[in-house]
């Protein structure tokens, strides 16, 4: 893989914005690869994003906090009033994946990075249960055990927050972790914890969705992966996706058929994420 | 097509009950062309659905109101207490359909009929909306229109109910008919009355289900179709699907999108209801 | 909807494409609404699609040939050796419909050109049978019936050409149309006639492909929509989709469910190339 | 998961056939759980798999060979001279997965059954290289490794059915096994060993197919899951699916994302030949 610098950007849509960013990575000697962009009537708002070959870039790239990235493109995201951001991918982004016991998801996610599907660090396991120790060892992911109650939540959630800054996290990946951060906690990470529900959001919110969808006899199940906000089940949707099921299928059926579900939209949205081309806009996301 | 007889039985799960049906077709001529049953442990409900050609078989279903095959069956019903209903394939059901302004279900259904793929008749066609009399001209289908406001709901009802009667109808369909019938008026028609949905039930109930999907960023649209029960949008689902959309999509999109997903889920449903493939158990349907 | 100026160009790939050209609509006072480009690593060629809004646009777009377009864009296209193309939004290109027998690609091309869903003219249907006038009729299209036999085949062909010409057609969409033109006819029109082949292309090419799926016991059956090339269902691929089938399908429900999946393919294939979104590089396609 | 009998039959169709099963069950005390039952018109055959609790039944299941079963089956067997099978799910079919160095079915394969969905035993993992030892190690199988090159080739089909018979294996699974076993040995396992080929048969045979779905700019790739049969990918065919691809995914791409089809592919058919679903007819399946 081609080592390549990702510039997202989101400003208010005004002419010559294509061109000026097009033009800024041409002029400093960067070959674009892949450009997208979206502007939304609704907000007026523009997103792009810019996939360059930095090879024979003359902006150095390397310095702290991208000092001199800054400096010369600072004209063009004032000009503008961008929101910007500069991925590298050979920096590659480091991902603490929560669970609890049920395991299916982990594995899926361990057993991709390490197929090379997911250009991301594992640098630590987090989970409320003890269980899933071994799965970590096989994989030799550092697995930290934080339990929570009712009682040392807050506790808990400060032991969290201090691993995530050890482990200098980018972000969390809550594979169907069974439990819920307080909205302090979420604030502090926007678009930073990614979650996989495992129902059709908005449909089937809250607790035990195959119940509700076998319930309601629905013809077809689905798994949602969103980033979270402080309203439980309500942040963007990254990915989903469904099955067909029918009467035949037990909950148990709606159970195991949700988990390929799960798995699959999960790591979508996970390589999604790593690869720097989701964007928000409102409540919504844009997936480039 | 040959033709075929289908009983359709519902009863409490009980040992024999496959047995003692497929050995009275058989004592009787029948030949089995199609067996399907279920039986739904949480309501401890046994349903059946079996065809048959009745060409050699020793029971007149000629009778009014089926009366010899009642008194041979009688004793079978009997001992399972069983819900029980015939029906033959030369007795093609009459479908009247309700629409409004939008034409694309009222259409595909006429076209579909016309093909020969829904085996039913189309005695007529009713609207509160003058405007599609051209389609149910060129279709050779009656056309009547009823207009329907706040004031006079009860009287328009009931000239429905007329219309219903003197045109012998078995089932209706609203191909997206924009208004909602009174309870009781719903009341009287228990699995007769089959609607399409424009939202992934049950999300997005009520009006506008796109502008709620547009709204609420989701990754699939989807529709619903369903007998109609008193609560709305909340009757036995019988089929359902969804079609992929993303951020480039405006609600113009979506509605244009799910205006395909409307066509295919509606038809299928009425399909299966003409073929007689479709029992219900609490809220939900089992279709064979 | 806005109208729209799209320029679609194909070339070498080098450094600095996107940015000249960005920067050319910029220039020039366009607004651009959308950009999509693609760079061919096997082939070294770049493609890319660029909508904008002319509104502001200080080239006249209006003069015959783009003669004024074609001044100010050549510097660039010379520079880079571009194949280029700018189609205009309120320029509606002109598609010939053919059709055989089957009426249901048809039906679904002129229902949804009436909905306003295809933004082109439809200046004319043309036929070996004289079976769909009536359909012709309903829609007012013109419907010209052109017998073809083994034997007068040149001839036929030589008529169809003068309609074409005499109809001004764009391009030609081949709605189920049961004939096979001769390479010479079909060379002259490289990417201009559109087909529609009811199997997954490669498998099933040739004839009666749902016989062939039927024979061979496929779980799914599709349809493809592709360019028509010298070789049969050889061109470019523009779209396919599936269809679950079981053991109880026949080959009539195999032949229903696909006129279902021909008629969304086709018409989506049908949209893209209305809207200019579809580039080829060798027997591909690049559909943006 | 109650214990349940499947009895599974095929044989001309006849009047009286499922009467006659059902009839049977019932009087030796079985209770009927699922039945299902196809009559195919081409070929005049009919096919049956009726699955019933055996708690009161009255036959000794138990008995070698099904002595007594077989016993008080015969008659019926014999007057509609049926093929049948009788499978327990108390005795879990023993399975044998073959793999070479691609490991993502071997892994998911395993998982599943580690997760309780594969109603089988796994006694042994057989492969031409030992990379996959670490895994096989993780879920506790044996791992043998049988090299085969052209020279040894009946040598290892000797060595490997020596295992298969040590092993006492019910049937085999190629996880992307990467040889092609010899017509004698291939017929000795009928309907008793499943392939997953990386393509949407019958299009892309042979080696490599995700390169040649690239090269033919298909917009779908699929996987099947097959019984292997003396003629290379030529099988009967137990399940497909297929997932959207574009001019974005490159050949890696396609590779990847055909990885999770086939491990879904894969694992359904597997699942339903552990369900004992699958009835053969012709080279066609019938999947129950």
């Amino acid at each position: 893989m081609t080592p390549s610098a990702i510039l997202l950007v989101s400003c208010p849509d005004a002419k010559g914005e294509v061109a000026s960013i097009a033009d800024f990575v041409y002029r400093h000697g960067g070959n674009i690869l892949h450009a997208d962009e979206h502007a939304d009537a609704d907000s007026g708002l523009f997103l792009m994003r810019v996939e360059f070959d930095p090879k024979d870039f003359d902006v150095d790239l390397a310095q702290k906090d991208l000092a001199d990235f800054r400096k010369h493109f600072s004209p063009i995201a004032e000009r503008f009033k961008m929101n910007w951001r500069l991925a590298l991918s050979s920096r590659r982004p480091r991902m603490i994946i929560f669970v609890s016991r049920y395991d299916h998801c982990l594995v899926d996610l361990l057993y991709r990075h390490q197929s090379g599907e997911l250009a991301c660090e594992i640098p630590l396991i987090i989970s409320n249960h003890p269980d899933n120790q071994r799965i970590a060892d096989f994989y030799k992911v550092p697995y930290s055990v934080v339990s929570i109650t009712k009682e040392n939540k807050q506790e808990a959630e400060n032991k969290i927050e201090s691993l995530i800054q050890g482990y200098r996290a980018d972000f969390m990946v809550l594979a169907r972790y069974m439990q819920i951060f307080s909205s302090d906690f979420v604030n502090r990470y926007p678009q930073r914890i990614i979650n996989i529900h495992h129902g059709f959001l908005p449909a089937f919110m809250g607790a035990k969705p195959y119940h509700q969808a076998f319930e309601r006899g629905v013809k077809l199940i689905g798994a949602t992966s969103h980033y979270v906000t402080e309203v439980l089940d309500d942040g963007p949707i990254i990915e989903q996706d469904v099955v067909r099921v029918s009467h035949r299928d037990t909950v148990e059926d709606l159970i195991r058929k949700g988990r390929d579900l799960e798995q699959v939209v999960l790591s979508r949205a996970v390589r999604l994420h790593v690869e720097n081309r989701i964007l928000l806009y409102g409540n919504k996301t844009v997936v480039f």
